[in-house]
């Protein structure tokens, strides 16, 4: 029979097993982590009506989208989790609690061109909390909280929440007489990092922008305000009391950094960064953005804010949000690359080996039931195959344990064990050796997900 | 602005939070129960090329098949997990250690026409055992475990699984001189609990299948074969010695029943039932279905066998396996249908909802926090809501545990916190309030999934 060759598609992420385990670890942490914050587990389709999911309408997104026909029906398939959260509040208003928390982890489709390191398939993992009318603050001091909480359990140590207030940049470019070119000076002035203030400069004064100079060394003086978060908000004071939007998004801030060591989050794990904006005009309060410092080449591998309107496409009701959303296939891209991933956690598909020595099985069964009862995660080894074979079998999935049960041991009421890094062996009696296993197992588990 | 209807697909299943936290339940007891056994988890994508998924081709699928064009590729969803597992195992298979082990849970598609209880995206359950070039017999002994496992760590009493033996049929029917019917003869057998013997024996001497009346009452004789698993064993052994497929067939089933007391699972959950086929040619040994006693209607909840050729469209590798997969959508939809899932667990966003009484949130939130850093899930109501409405969100959310914080506990040092079920409200200090909410939760999560 002629074969067809086994491939997968380029921009598609399928992992092997053991990457494939560290990567239900960090889900796993996700999940925790989100549920402790009291946000719900949602699981929407992958497949939606074209009119539903472009509602909106636009863009990129258009073009980006995987959009076919089957039978009458026009359909996508999700290219965020925004849109189908939206949706699902808007259909299900009336069956949910408000303020309504919600998490999400699941894929998402883009076709964009395949280079390395994007993903047509991938998934986001998002949380959201969402207001009926309104939407207290203290929902916007929590995100860098829930951020912080989810990095540093994951083993993340030297990252950064940056944070600042759509209102203070909007306000700010109102006092400057300059509203309706916010949107311009903020794509430009989010280049900093890249271009340097004066080629930031030269684009602001630029016939497409089009400010005065003048404008220009405000607009830079105002974004070069750095410092610790009190010496920055102390630097904002002097803008106060020129613009009602402005005033607003200050006093959010002052309440954002407040409430941090309450919510837990160190100091040197958060900065107020005035050059933060989001690209998206969507944002209205707070916008976040989460950096590694060691890897800022990276950008943001935690991004999200405030919004004032989360399903203003398919509802008359006001439901303001704010959510945050990790790129988790890509992340875990990353980590994979700059060789982040704890190495030292288990990934094998079991704790224990059993290599049975005798014709009839039944001990061997039993023990392997006994060990799974005890929550130890146990394969038989019944092939017929040589013995070094299966040692090295448990060697190449580094199981790390190999238990012995032959006649001898059988008759004598024990199981031979051996520890496969250290190479100890132990005879002991079943409930002792479920015992040294599964301490052993906790001190395996100890390391974090993620290094660094 | 005009709006759009917000509405989600027909044939997608998208549940609102509380049904979605029970079906979180499931598929964490399904991870657990599947890493208990040493099966590693996988995750591939929904997308695969056409030709890669439809190299078997032909059939229903394909009319099913969701596909379409992007940009040059003609690509599919899914319409299943062994497909894509027997393209990961070609294409990786230099990678793998063999017998692999792994269990995939994950949406698979397929646009059947529209009706109640049939879904168009659905999760399949599956795991699989692939060995190269052998199997041993033991893998297929183990898979009544994992049911039984699976089903009872649910919470399920009243099922059983339901075992026969390919070989025994194709070597009984080989007997006969049938061979090239059995296919036929085994679709109609298949239909003796709805239609009776007598039907059963029409269709078998019909024209469209052109049995003889002593085939057919003999075909009889053999599929009422019943009783006790021993009874059915030892009138097997009366077929035994005229065909050389049947004895292997016997002496595997034989070893799957013998060892079924070391692998755990009760007589009372197990028969060997001879009327078991599985329609699909590809099964070629022991193959399994799994009934609700109590709910015939439903059919079989996990099905699957043992088959030869896990990969044959992709290599020349002789890749057996025994697998079995859950429908996990369509079991959800009909427990919730039978009131078969618990009310009794706690499926609240949170295990406490902390109602701030001062202006200043400093001490609610570090209290949060505390809770946060003891496993108890929380949220804070921050919202500018009158106290009944606040009250009313903790009732309608089922929210366990409500926290009064106002200036008199914070001087006192302690908090006020009420049992929302039998309305005692204690005023302790934090860890004793943390103590008494673990207690509670432990003593709330101790029931199961499924009733019955």
């Amino acid at each position: 029979m002629a074969k067809m060759t086994p491939r997968t598609l380029s921009g598609f992420m399928e992992l092997l097993p053991a990457p494939q385990q560290q990567m239900e670890r960090i889900m796993e942490v996700l999940r925790q982590t989100y549920s402790l914050y009291g946000f719900t587990p949602l699981d929407t389709p992958v497949i939606e009506s074209s009119d539903v999911l472009l509602a909106k309408g636009g863009g990129e997104t258009e073009k980006q989208i995987y959009r076919f026909q089957k039978g009458d029906a026009d359909l996508s398939l999700r290219f965020d989790l925004t849109v189908p959260l939206a949706k699902y509040v808007a259909l299900h208003y009336n069956d949910l609690s408000f303020p309504f928390r919600r998490y999400q982890i699941g894929k998402v489709y883009r076709g964009e061109r395949a280079q390395r390191g994007r993903f047509r398939e991938f998934y986001q993992a998002d949380i959201d909390i969402i207001g009926d009318g309104k939407l207290d603050i203290t929902n916007e001091a929590e995100i860098p909280s829930i951020i912080y909480k989810t990095f540093s359990t994951l083993g993340l140590k030297r990252f950064q929440i940056r944070v600042n207030n759509r209102k203070i940049l909007n306000g700010f470019y109102a006092c400057l007489g300059l509203t309706e070119k916010s949107g311009d000076i903020m794509r430009t002035v989010d280049k900093l990092d890249k271009i340097g203030a004066g080629k930031v400069k030269v684009l602001l004064m630029s016939e497409e922008i089009g400010l005065t100079e003048e404008q220009s060394d405000e607009i830079l003086k105002f974004i070069s305000i750095t410092g610790s978060n009190e010496e920055v908000l102390a630097a904002l004071e002097g803008y106060k009391g020129r613009d009602e939007m402005f005033d607003t998004g200050l006093a959010e801030l002052n309440t954002v950094v407040k409430y941090l060591a309450a919510f837990g989050v160190p100091a040197e794990n958060f900065a107020v960064d005035l050059t933060i904006a989001r690209g998206l005009d969507y944002y209205t309060g707070t916008v976040y953005e989460t950096t590694l410092l060691d890897h800022p080449e990276i950008g943001s591998v935690c991004s999200g804010g405030r919004y004032d309107n989360l399903a203003e496409y398919y509802t008359d009701k006001q439901l303001p949000g704010v959510g945050i959303s990790i790129g988790l296939t890509r992340l875990f891209y990353v980590l994979g690359e700059q060789g982040m991933l704890n190495p030292e956690l288990p990934t094998a598909p079991a704790d224990v080996l059993i290599l049975p020595m005798t014709e009839d099985l039944s001990a061997a069964i039993s023990l392997a039931t006994q060990l799974r009862e005890n929550g130890i995660r146990t394969q038989i080894h019944a092939e017929q195959k040589k013995f070094k074979a299966k040692m090295n079998y448990a060697n190449n999935l580094a199981i790390p344990y190999v238990i012995f049960l032959g006649e001898d041991e059988i008759n004598a009421g024990v199981v031979a064990c051996k520890d496969m890094v250290t190479g100890e062996q132990t005879k002991l009696e079943a409930a002792a050796t479920i015992y040294r296993i599964k301490a052993g197992l906790a001190e395996r588990e100890k390391g974090s997900v993620i290094l660094g």
